[in-house]
Protein backbone atom coordinates (compact mmCIF):
# COMPACT_ATOMS: atom_id res chain seq x y z
CA UNK A 1 0.00 0.00 0.00
CA UNK A 2 1.78 3.07 -1.03
CA UNK A 3 1.16 6.46 1.52
CA UNK A 4 -1.53 9.21 0.50
CA UNK A 5 -1.05 12.69 1.42
CA UNK A 6 -3.56 15.23 1.41
CA UNK A 7 -2.40 18.39 0.03
CA UNK A 8 -5.10 21.34 -0.09
CA UNK A 9 -7.76 19.82 -1.71
CA UNK A 10 -6.16 16.51 -3.08
CA UNK A 11 -5.22 13.19 -1.82
CA UNK A 12 -1.84 12.42 -3.69
CA UNK A 13 0.94 9.76 -3.85
CA UNK A 14 2.96 10.60 -0.77
CA UNK A 15 6.14 10.98 -2.74
CA UNK A 16 4.91 13.19 -5.10
CA UNK A 17 3.18 15.46 -2.16
CA UNK A 18 4.31 18.79 -2.76
CA UNK A 19 3.95 22.45 -1.62
CA UNK A 20 4.83 26.16 -3.76
CA UNK A 21 8.28 27.35 -2.85
CA UNK A 22 6.78 30.49 -1.82
CA UNK A 23 4.15 29.00 0.54
CA UNK A 24 4.93 30.94 3.67
CA UNK A 25 5.39 27.88 5.66
CA UNK A 26 8.30 26.92 4.12
CA UNK A 27 9.63 31.01 3.69
CA UNK A 28 8.92 32.38 7.48
CA UNK A 29 7.85 29.02 9.53
CA UNK A 30 4.32 30.95 9.34
CA UNK A 31 1.81 27.76 9.99
CA UNK A 32 0.76 25.56 12.49
CA UNK A 33 0.72 21.82 13.72
CA UNK A 34 -1.02 19.36 15.71
CA UNK A 35 0.01 15.73 16.09
CA UNK A 36 -3.46 13.54 16.76
CA UNK A 37 -2.69 10.25 18.31
CA UNK A 38 -4.44 6.96 16.24
CA UNK A 39 -5.51 4.16 18.27
CA UNK A 40 -7.50 0.83 16.60
CA UNK A 41 -8.07 3.70 13.51
CA UNK A 42 -9.81 6.37 16.40
CA UNK A 43 -8.46 9.41 16.84
CA UNK A 44 -7.59 10.14 20.51
CA UNK A 45 -8.96 13.73 22.10
CA UNK A 46 -9.28 14.89 18.45
CA UNK A 47 -11.50 17.49 19.83
CA UNK A 48 -8.55 18.86 22.14
CA UNK A 49 -6.14 18.46 18.95
CA UNK A 50 -9.23 20.69 17.12
CA UNK A 51 -9.54 23.47 20.02
CA UNK A 52 -5.78 24.14 20.34
CA UNK A 53 -5.63 24.37 16.00
CA UNK A 54 -8.29 27.03 16.35
CA UNK A 55 -6.37 28.43 19.43
CA UNK A 56 -2.93 28.60 17.42
CA UNK A 57 -4.60 29.95 14.09
CA UNK A 58 -6.46 32.60 16.09
CA UNK A 59 -3.02 33.51 17.60
CA UNK A 60 -1.59 34.15 14.11
CA UNK A 61 -4.14 35.69 12.69
CA UNK A 62 -4.38 32.60 9.85
CA UNK A 63 -7.85 31.49 8.27
CA UNK A 64 -9.18 28.85 9.67
CA UNK A 65 -8.72 26.25 5.85
CA UNK A 66 -11.98 24.44 6.68
CA UNK A 67 -15.06 23.83 9.13
CA UNK A 68 -14.28 21.28 11.80
CA UNK A 69 -16.71 18.62 10.60
CA UNK A 70 -14.28 18.72 7.13
CA UNK A 71 -11.02 18.61 9.35
CA UNK A 72 -12.49 16.03 10.28
CA UNK A 73 -13.94 13.66 7.45
CA UNK A 74 -10.09 14.73 5.33
CA UNK A 75 -8.17 13.20 8.55
CA UNK A 76 -10.33 10.22 8.99
CA UNK A 77 -10.27 9.58 5.17
CA UNK A 78 -6.57 9.84 5.25
CA UNK A 79 -6.11 7.37 7.86
CA UNK A 80 -8.11 4.83 6.05
CA UNK A 81 -6.28 5.41 2.54
CA UNK A 82 -2.86 4.79 4.56
CA UNK A 83 -4.72 1.94 6.22
CA UNK A 84 -3.46 3.27 9.82
CA UNK A 85 -4.73 1.50 13.04
CA UNK A 86 -2.38 2.43 15.59
CA UNK A 87 -0.35 5.69 14.14
CA UNK A 88 -0.37 9.14 14.09
CA UNK A 89 -2.33 11.88 11.85
CA UNK A 90 -0.10 14.82 11.36
CA UNK A 91 -1.93 17.99 10.17
CA UNK A 92 -0.32 21.18 9.34
CA UNK A 93 -1.82 24.71 8.24
CA UNK A 94 0.36 27.47 6.78
CA UNK A 95 -0.57 31.08 5.92
CA UNK A 96 -0.55 30.20 2.18
CA UNK A 97 1.19 31.08 -0.58
CA UNK A 98 2.26 34.50 -1.89
CA UNK A 99 5.28 36.70 -3.09
CA UNK A 100 7.83 36.69 -0.72
CA UNK A 101 7.02 39.55 1.64
CA UNK A 102 6.98 39.96 5.26
CA UNK A 103 3.75 41.35 6.37
CA UNK A 104 0.47 39.20 5.98
CA UNK A 105 -0.51 39.13 2.52
CA UNK A 106 -3.96 40.22 1.76
CA UNK A 107 -5.46 37.36 -0.06
CA UNK A 108 -3.73 33.97 0.34
CA UNK A 109 -5.37 31.13 0.78
CA UNK A 110 -4.34 28.65 4.00
CA UNK A 111 -2.12 26.34 2.59
CA UNK A 112 -3.12 22.71 4.25
CA UNK A 113 -1.12 19.08 4.65
CA UNK A 114 -2.71 16.31 6.39
CA UNK A 115 -0.76 13.05 6.50
CA UNK A 116 -0.54 9.76 8.66
CA UNK A 117 1.61 6.88 9.53
CA UNK A 118 1.64 3.84 11.56
CA UNK A 119 3.83 4.07 14.70
CA UNK A 120 4.76 1.83 17.11
CA UNK A 121 4.87 4.41 20.03
CA UNK A 122 7.51 4.33 22.43
CA UNK A 123 9.61 1.33 22.86
CA UNK A 124 9.00 -0.94 25.40
CA UNK A 125 11.98 -0.64 27.00
CA UNK A 126 11.67 2.83 27.47
CA UNK A 127 8.43 2.41 29.34
CA UNK A 128 9.51 -0.42 31.32
CA UNK A 129 13.39 0.97 32.65
CA UNK A 130 12.45 4.60 31.66
CA UNK A 131 14.75 6.74 29.58
CA UNK A 132 17.03 9.73 30.34
CA UNK A 133 16.74 13.55 29.60
CA UNK A 134 19.30 16.11 29.36
CA UNK A 135 19.01 19.41 30.34
CA UNK A 136 20.07 22.97 28.45
CA UNK A 137 18.85 26.47 28.07
CA UNK A 138 15.70 27.60 26.74
CA UNK A 139 16.69 29.35 23.59
CA UNK A 140 13.49 29.78 21.96
CA UNK A 141 10.73 32.39 21.37
CA UNK A 142 8.32 34.38 23.88
CA UNK A 143 5.11 32.73 22.48
CA UNK A 144 5.66 28.61 22.67
CA UNK A 145 2.04 28.07 23.90
CA UNK A 146 1.44 28.79 19.90
CA UNK A 147 1.83 25.37 18.32
CA UNK A 148 4.15 26.67 15.33
CA UNK A 149 6.07 25.03 13.07
CA UNK A 150 8.95 27.30 13.78
CA UNK A 151 10.51 24.38 15.43
CA UNK A 152 14.36 25.03 15.11
CA UNK A 153 15.71 25.44 18.51
CA UNK A 154 13.10 22.52 19.30
CA UNK A 155 15.00 20.37 16.73
CA UNK A 156 18.66 21.83 17.77
CA UNK A 157 17.71 20.37 21.63
CA UNK A 158 16.25 16.72 20.27
CA UNK A 159 19.38 16.23 18.68
CA UNK A 160 21.72 17.48 20.87
CA UNK A 161 19.70 15.24 23.46
CA UNK A 162 20.12 12.22 20.99
CA UNK A 163 24.08 13.21 20.50
CA UNK A 164 24.52 12.40 24.24
CA UNK A 165 22.53 9.09 24.45
CA UNK A 166 19.35 10.77 25.90
CA UNK A 167 15.31 10.30 24.91
CA UNK A 168 14.93 14.14 25.41
CA UNK A 169 16.03 17.86 26.74
CA UNK A 170 14.45 19.68 29.16
CA UNK A 171 14.68 23.43 28.59
CA UNK A 172 15.74 25.33 31.45
CA UNK A 173 14.77 28.95 31.53
CA UNK A 174 16.63 32.00 32.92
CA UNK A 175 15.55 31.26 36.39
CA UNK A 176 16.85 28.18 36.10
CA UNK A 177 13.31 26.43 35.68
CA UNK A 178 12.10 23.64 33.66
CA UNK A 179 10.19 24.73 30.80
CA UNK A 180 9.43 21.53 28.96
CA UNK A 181 11.12 19.12 26.45
CA UNK A 182 11.69 19.92 23.24
CA UNK A 183 8.06 17.92 21.97
CA UNK A 184 7.10 17.12 25.44
CA UNK A 185 5.84 18.06 28.41
CA UNK A 186 8.08 18.01 32.07
CA UNK A 187 6.78 16.54 35.30
CA UNK A 188 7.90 15.54 38.67
CA UNK A 189 6.70 14.18 42.30
CA UNK A 190 8.74 15.36 45.34
CA UNK A 191 9.92 13.55 48.13
CA UNK A 192 6.46 14.70 49.58
CA UNK A 193 4.46 12.57 47.00
CA UNK A 194 3.68 16.14 45.41
CA UNK A 195 2.84 16.07 41.33
CA UNK A 196 4.50 18.95 39.93
CA UNK A 197 4.02 20.43 36.49
CA UNK A 198 4.91 24.03 35.23
CA UNK A 199 1.20 26.13 34.34
CA UNK A 200 0.58 26.37 31.16
CA UNK A 201 1.35 30.39 30.18
CA UNK A 202 3.37 31.36 27.21
CA UNK A 203 6.64 29.39 27.93
CA UNK A 204 4.94 26.10 26.88
CA UNK A 205 2.87 24.38 24.48
CA UNK A 206 -0.31 22.53 26.44
CA UNK A 207 0.10 19.28 26.02
CA UNK A 208 -3.19 17.69 25.06
CA UNK A 209 -1.98 14.60 26.81
CA UNK A 210 -0.67 16.82 29.55
CA UNK A 211 -4.51 18.04 29.56
CA UNK A 212 -5.68 14.46 29.75
CA UNK A 213 -3.16 13.80 32.73
CA UNK A 214 -4.62 16.43 34.69
CA UNK A 215 -7.85 15.19 34.22
CA UNK A 216 -6.72 11.46 35.80
CA UNK A 217 -5.44 13.31 38.19
CA UNK A 218 -8.12 15.36 39.07
CA UNK A 219 -10.48 12.20 39.09
CA UNK A 220 -8.45 9.92 41.58
CA UNK A 221 -7.83 13.18 43.47
CA UNK A 222 -4.19 13.22 43.50
CA UNK A 223 -2.09 15.91 45.37
CA UNK A 224 -1.26 18.12 42.59
CA UNK A 225 0.47 21.68 41.74
CA UNK A 226 1.20 23.51 38.63
CA UNK A 227 4.22 25.95 38.91
CA UNK A 228 7.43 25.77 37.85
CA UNK A 229 10.52 23.52 39.32
CA UNK A 230 13.71 24.07 39.35
CA UNK A 231 16.19 21.83 37.41
CA UNK A 232 17.48 21.20 40.91
CA UNK A 233 14.55 20.36 42.60
CA UNK A 234 14.21 17.97 39.32
CA UNK A 235 17.03 16.04 40.29
CA UNK A 236 15.97 15.66 43.52
CA UNK A 237 12.64 14.89 42.93
CA UNK A 238 11.23 11.00 44.08
CA UNK A 239 9.98 10.62 40.59
CA UNK A 240 9.30 12.04 36.91
CA UNK A 241 8.27 11.83 33.74
CA UNK A 242 7.22 13.17 30.39
CA UNK A 243 3.86 13.19 28.54
CA UNK A 244 3.32 13.57 24.87
CA UNK A 245 1.76 12.61 21.51
CA UNK A 246 3.53 9.90 20.92
CA UNK A 247 5.24 9.15 23.77
CA UNK A 248 2.13 8.98 26.30
CA UNK A 249 3.56 9.08 30.02
CA UNK A 250 7.14 8.08 29.82
CA UNK A 251 9.25 7.68 33.20
CA UNK A 252 12.38 9.90 33.50
CA UNK A 253 15.20 7.89 35.17
CA UNK A 254 17.96 9.96 34.72
CA UNK A 255 18.39 13.66 34.57
CA UNK A 256 22.07 14.73 33.39
CA UNK A 257 23.09 11.12 34.19
CA UNK A 258 22.30 11.52 37.49
CA UNK A 259 19.09 9.10 38.47
CA UNK A 260 15.92 10.40 39.98
CA UNK A 261 15.09 8.79 42.94
CA UNK A 262 16.12 5.12 43.07
CA UNK A 263 16.67 5.11 39.01
CA UNK A 264 13.86 3.43 38.18
CA UNK A 265 10.22 4.33 37.21
CA UNK A 266 8.03 5.79 39.75
CA UNK A 267 5.30 4.31 40.93
CA UNK A 268 2.76 7.29 40.27
CA UNK A 269 4.01 7.32 36.51
CA UNK A 270 2.98 3.91 36.39
CA UNK A 271 -0.02 4.07 37.63
CA UNK A 272 -0.70 7.48 35.12
CA UNK A 273 0.07 5.91 32.00
CA UNK A 274 -1.88 2.85 32.96
CA UNK A 275 -4.59 5.04 33.40
CA UNK A 276 -4.28 7.14 30.28
CA UNK A 277 -3.30 4.14 28.42
CA UNK A 278 -6.64 2.13 29.60
CA UNK A 279 -8.32 5.35 29.11
CA UNK A 280 -7.21 5.71 24.78
CA UNK A 281 -7.37 1.80 24.18
CA UNK A 282 -11.38 2.23 25.55
CA UNK B 1 9.20 36.74 -19.61
CA UNK B 2 7.80 34.08 -17.18
CA UNK B 3 9.71 33.69 -14.04
CA UNK B 4 12.49 30.47 -13.82
CA UNK B 5 12.93 29.12 -9.80
CA UNK B 6 15.78 26.84 -9.73
CA UNK B 7 14.60 23.84 -6.87
CA UNK B 8 16.86 21.12 -6.38
CA UNK B 9 18.87 21.36 -9.70
CA UNK B 10 16.41 22.30 -12.06
CA UNK B 11 15.19 25.38 -13.68
CA UNK B 12 11.52 25.53 -13.26
CA UNK B 13 8.98 28.01 -14.27
CA UNK B 14 7.82 29.53 -10.91
CA UNK B 15 4.61 28.39 -10.64
CA UNK B 16 5.18 25.02 -10.39
CA UNK B 17 8.16 25.45 -8.52
CA UNK B 18 7.86 22.84 -5.55
CA UNK B 19 9.20 21.23 -2.51
CA UNK B 20 8.00 18.07 -0.40
CA UNK B 21 6.07 18.24 2.04
CA UNK B 22 8.38 16.72 4.35
CA UNK B 23 10.98 18.54 3.54
CA UNK B 24 12.33 20.15 6.81
CA UNK B 25 11.90 24.23 5.91
CA UNK B 26 8.41 23.45 5.82
CA UNK B 27 7.92 21.14 8.78
CA UNK B 28 10.64 22.64 11.42
CA UNK B 29 12.12 25.91 9.76
CA UNK B 30 15.16 23.57 9.77
CA UNK B 31 16.90 25.98 7.17
CA UNK B 32 18.62 29.49 6.13
CA UNK B 33 18.59 31.77 3.97
CA UNK B 34 19.98 35.29 2.20
CA UNK B 35 18.85 38.08 0.46
CA UNK B 36 21.33 39.12 -2.16
CA UNK B 37 20.79 42.92 -4.10
CA UNK B 38 21.23 42.77 -7.93
CA UNK B 39 22.21 46.12 -9.50
CA UNK B 40 23.20 46.35 -12.80
CA UNK B 41 22.64 42.34 -13.31
CA UNK B 42 25.98 42.45 -10.61
CA UNK B 43 25.10 40.72 -7.19
CA UNK B 44 26.34 43.23 -4.40
CA UNK B 45 28.52 42.12 -1.69
CA UNK B 46 28.18 38.65 -3.31
CA UNK B 47 31.04 37.09 -0.83
CA UNK B 48 29.82 38.70 2.50
CA UNK B 49 26.55 36.76 1.45
CA UNK B 50 28.20 33.47 0.72
CA UNK B 51 30.34 33.96 3.94
CA UNK B 52 27.01 34.47 6.10
CA UNK B 53 25.51 31.62 4.42
CA UNK B 54 28.52 29.79 5.22
CA UNK B 55 28.22 30.56 8.77
CA UNK B 56 23.87 29.99 9.20
CA UNK B 57 24.78 26.25 7.58
CA UNK B 58 27.33 25.67 10.01
CA UNK B 59 25.99 26.83 12.78
CA UNK B 60 23.25 24.28 12.29
CA UNK B 61 25.16 21.69 10.91
CA UNK B 62 23.25 21.66 7.82
CA UNK B 63 25.83 20.66 4.62
CA UNK B 64 26.96 22.88 1.71
CA UNK B 65 24.44 21.96 -0.83
CA UNK B 66 26.98 22.75 -3.14
CA UNK B 67 30.21 25.09 -4.01
CA UNK B 68 30.93 28.96 -3.74
CA UNK B 69 31.43 28.52 -7.65
CA UNK B 70 27.99 26.38 -8.29
CA UNK B 71 26.13 28.84 -6.02
CA UNK B 72 27.61 31.93 -7.96
CA UNK B 73 26.92 30.11 -11.41
CA UNK B 74 23.08 29.02 -10.29
CA UNK B 75 22.20 32.96 -9.03
CA UNK B 76 23.71 34.70 -11.92
CA UNK B 77 21.76 31.87 -14.33
CA UNK B 78 18.32 32.65 -12.35
CA UNK B 79 19.33 36.67 -12.29
CA UNK B 80 19.53 36.08 -16.06
CA UNK B 81 16.99 33.82 -16.96
CA UNK B 82 14.56 36.09 -15.23
CA UNK B 83 15.88 39.18 -16.88
CA UNK B 84 16.69 40.79 -13.66
CA UNK B 85 19.46 44.12 -13.83
CA UNK B 86 17.83 45.57 -10.63
CA UNK B 87 16.30 43.48 -8.31
CA UNK B 88 17.12 40.61 -5.70
CA UNK B 89 18.33 36.95 -5.61
CA UNK B 90 16.47 35.02 -2.74
CA UNK B 91 18.59 31.61 -2.24
CA UNK B 92 16.95 28.94 0.88
CA UNK B 93 18.64 26.04 2.18
CA UNK B 94 17.13 23.51 4.27
CA UNK B 95 18.23 20.14 5.81
CA UNK B 96 16.27 18.34 3.11
CA UNK B 97 13.33 16.06 2.85
CA UNK B 98 13.04 13.35 5.55
CA UNK B 99 10.15 11.43 7.38
CA UNK B 100 9.72 13.63 9.85
CA UNK B 101 11.38 13.12 13.16
CA UNK B 102 13.18 16.37 15.35
CA UNK B 103 16.74 14.97 15.62
CA UNK B 104 18.31 15.30 12.14
CA UNK B 105 17.87 12.75 9.31
CA UNK B 106 20.82 10.63 8.91
CA UNK B 107 21.15 10.76 4.60
CA UNK B 108 18.99 13.97 3.69
CA UNK B 109 20.47 15.89 1.11
CA UNK B 110 19.89 19.46 1.62
CA UNK B 111 17.62 21.10 -0.49
CA UNK B 112 17.77 24.16 -2.34
CA UNK B 113 16.08 26.61 -3.81
CA UNK B 114 17.29 29.97 -5.68
CA UNK B 115 14.79 32.99 -7.33
CA UNK B 116 14.90 36.36 -8.21
CA UNK B 117 13.06 39.47 -8.99
CA UNK B 118 12.78 42.47 -10.27
CA UNK B 119 12.43 44.89 -7.27
CA UNK B 120 12.24 49.18 -7.00
CA UNK B 121 14.21 49.18 -3.73
CA UNK B 122 12.58 51.84 -1.17
CA UNK B 123 9.95 54.43 -2.55
CA UNK B 124 11.72 57.27 -2.99
CA UNK B 125 9.35 59.16 -0.71
CA UNK B 126 10.47 56.85 2.34
CA UNK B 127 14.16 57.91 1.37
CA UNK B 128 13.58 61.94 0.98
CA UNK B 129 11.16 62.13 3.79
CA UNK B 130 12.02 59.08 6.06
CA UNK B 131 10.10 56.45 8.05
CA UNK B 132 8.37 55.70 10.91
CA UNK B 133 9.06 52.71 12.74
CA UNK B 134 7.09 51.38 16.16
CA UNK B 135 8.41 49.84 19.18
CA UNK B 136 7.63 46.35 20.70
CA UNK B 137 9.01 43.17 22.85
CA UNK B 138 11.72 41.20 21.06
CA UNK B 139 10.08 37.84 21.38
CA UNK B 140 12.83 36.08 18.73
CA UNK B 141 14.55 33.48 19.96
CA UNK B 142 18.14 33.39 21.44
CA UNK B 143 20.18 32.93 18.07
CA UNK B 144 19.10 35.97 15.94
CA UNK B 145 22.60 35.90 14.45
CA UNK B 146 21.67 32.90 12.29
CA UNK B 147 20.11 33.85 9.63
CA UNK B 148 17.41 30.99 9.87
CA UNK B 149 14.04 30.72 7.88
CA UNK B 150 12.34 30.87 11.96
CA UNK B 151 10.75 34.00 11.14
CA UNK B 152 7.72 33.77 12.60
CA UNK B 153 8.15 36.49 15.20
CA UNK B 154 9.71 38.64 13.03
CA UNK B 155 6.53 38.59 10.55
CA UNK B 156 4.54 39.12 13.31
CA UNK B 157 6.72 42.02 14.05
CA UNK B 158 6.47 43.63 10.69
CA UNK B 159 2.47 42.73 10.49
CA UNK B 160 2.13 44.99 13.79
CA UNK B 161 4.03 47.47 12.22
CA UNK B 162 2.16 47.91 8.87
CA UNK B 163 -1.14 47.77 10.56
CA UNK B 164 0.07 50.68 12.87
CA UNK B 165 1.26 52.69 9.75
CA UNK B 166 4.63 52.60 9.94
CA UNK B 167 7.38 50.93 7.81
CA UNK B 168 9.34 48.53 10.29
CA UNK B 169 9.17 47.62 13.96
CA UNK B 170 12.12 47.65 16.50
CA UNK B 171 12.43 45.40 19.03
CA UNK B 172 13.23 45.74 22.58
CA UNK B 173 15.28 43.20 24.32
CA UNK B 174 14.39 42.74 28.69
CA UNK B 175 17.07 45.80 29.31
CA UNK B 176 15.02 48.36 27.16
CA UNK B 177 17.34 48.13 24.48
CA UNK B 178 16.98 48.23 20.91
CA UNK B 179 17.81 45.02 19.07
CA UNK B 180 17.03 45.51 15.27
CA UNK B 181 14.36 45.71 13.03
CA UNK B 182 12.30 42.64 12.14
CA UNK B 183 14.12 42.48 8.83
CA UNK B 184 16.66 45.57 9.02
CA UNK B 185 19.50 46.75 11.50
CA UNK B 186 18.69 49.82 13.88
CA UNK B 187 21.17 52.99 13.90
CA UNK B 188 21.16 56.35 15.31
CA UNK B 189 23.23 59.62 15.64
CA UNK B 190 23.46 61.06 19.35
CA UNK B 191 23.17 64.78 20.43
CA UNK B 192 27.23 64.30 20.47
CA UNK B 193 27.28 63.58 17.23
CA UNK B 194 28.13 60.04 17.50
CA UNK B 195 27.08 57.31 15.36
CA UNK B 196 25.58 53.93 17.37
CA UNK B 197 24.87 50.39 16.44
CA UNK B 198 24.22 47.62 18.14
CA UNK B 199 27.25 45.01 18.61
CA UNK B 200 26.88 41.95 16.44
CA UNK B 201 26.33 39.52 19.13
CA UNK B 202 23.49 36.67 19.02
CA UNK B 203 21.00 38.96 19.39
CA UNK B 204 21.00 40.76 16.11
CA UNK B 205 21.52 39.46 12.49
CA UNK B 206 25.37 40.75 11.32
CA UNK B 207 23.62 42.44 8.44
CA UNK B 208 25.57 42.76 5.25
CA UNK B 209 24.45 46.22 4.61
CA UNK B 210 25.38 47.02 8.15
CA UNK B 211 29.31 45.83 7.50
CA UNK B 212 29.16 47.71 3.99
CA UNK B 213 28.58 50.75 6.34
CA UNK B 214 30.70 50.05 8.77
CA UNK B 215 33.50 50.37 6.09
CA UNK B 216 32.15 53.57 5.22
CA UNK B 217 32.58 54.91 8.57
CA UNK B 218 36.15 53.39 9.22
CA UNK B 219 36.81 54.91 5.49
CA UNK B 220 35.60 58.23 6.68
CA UNK B 221 37.15 58.58 10.06
CA UNK B 222 33.22 59.09 11.58
CA UNK B 223 32.85 59.02 15.30
CA UNK B 224 31.30 55.64 16.00
CA UNK B 225 30.87 52.93 18.75
CA UNK B 226 29.09 49.56 18.98
CA UNK B 227 26.52 49.84 21.76
CA UNK B 228 23.46 49.45 22.76
CA UNK B 229 21.03 52.04 22.99
CA UNK B 230 17.97 52.38 24.61
CA UNK B 231 14.31 53.12 23.23
CA UNK B 232 14.47 56.46 25.09
CA UNK B 233 18.00 57.64 24.03
CA UNK B 234 16.89 56.53 20.07
CA UNK B 235 13.64 58.74 20.42
CA UNK B 236 16.37 61.40 21.94
CA UNK B 237 18.73 60.77 19.26
CA UNK B 238 19.71 63.72 16.79
CA UNK B 239 18.91 60.84 13.56
CA UNK B 240 18.16 57.67 13.55
CA UNK B 241 18.46 55.37 10.20
CA UNK B 242 18.01 51.31 9.28
CA UNK B 243 20.02 49.43 7.01
CA UNK B 244 18.95 46.64 4.98
CA UNK B 245 19.71 44.26 1.51
CA UNK B 246 16.46 45.83 -0.24
CA UNK B 247 16.21 49.20 1.63
CA UNK B 248 20.11 49.80 1.75
CA UNK B 249 20.16 52.96 4.10
CA UNK B 250 16.58 54.75 5.14
CA UNK B 251 16.03 57.67 7.48
CA UNK B 252 13.64 56.89 10.40
CA UNK B 253 12.27 60.32 11.62
CA UNK B 254 9.49 58.82 13.60
CA UNK B 255 9.46 55.91 16.76
CA UNK B 256 6.65 55.43 18.31
CA UNK B 257 5.09 58.93 16.25
CA UNK B 258 7.46 61.06 18.43
CA UNK B 259 9.70 62.68 15.79
CA UNK B 260 13.24 62.11 15.74
CA UNK B 261 15.45 65.13 15.90
CA UNK B 262 13.77 68.09 13.55
CA UNK B 263 11.64 65.18 11.85
CA UNK B 264 13.66 65.28 9.14
CA UNK B 265 16.16 62.98 7.71
CA UNK B 266 19.80 63.44 8.89
CA UNK B 267 22.76 64.77 7.59
CA UNK B 268 24.59 62.21 8.10
CA UNK B 269 22.42 59.20 7.35
CA UNK B 270 21.73 60.89 3.80
CA UNK B 271 25.48 61.14 3.48
CA UNK B 272 25.87 57.07 4.55
CA UNK B 273 23.14 56.51 1.70
CA UNK B 274 24.73 58.33 -0.93
CA UNK B 275 28.11 56.79 0.01
CA UNK B 276 26.71 53.80 -0.31
CA UNK B 277 24.56 54.09 -3.40
CA UNK B 278 28.03 55.49 -5.51
CA UNK B 279 29.79 52.01 -3.87
CA UNK B 280 27.27 49.74 -5.18
CA UNK B 281 26.75 51.52 -8.41
CA UNK B 282 29.96 51.44 -9.34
Amino acid sequence: MSRIAYVNGRYVPHREAAVHIEDRGYQFADGVYEVTAVRGGRLVDEERHLKRLDRSLGELKIAQPMSHAALKFVCREVVRRNGVRDGIVYLQVTRGVAPRDHSFPKDAAPSIVVTSRRTKGAPQKSVDEGIGVISLPDQRWARCDIKSISLLPNILGKQQAREAGAYEAWQIDRDGNVTEGTSTNAWIVTGRGELVTRRADSTILNGVTRLAILDIVARQGLTFVERPFSLAEAKEAREAFLTSTTSFVLPVVLIDGEPVGDGRPGELTRKLRAAYAGQIEQ
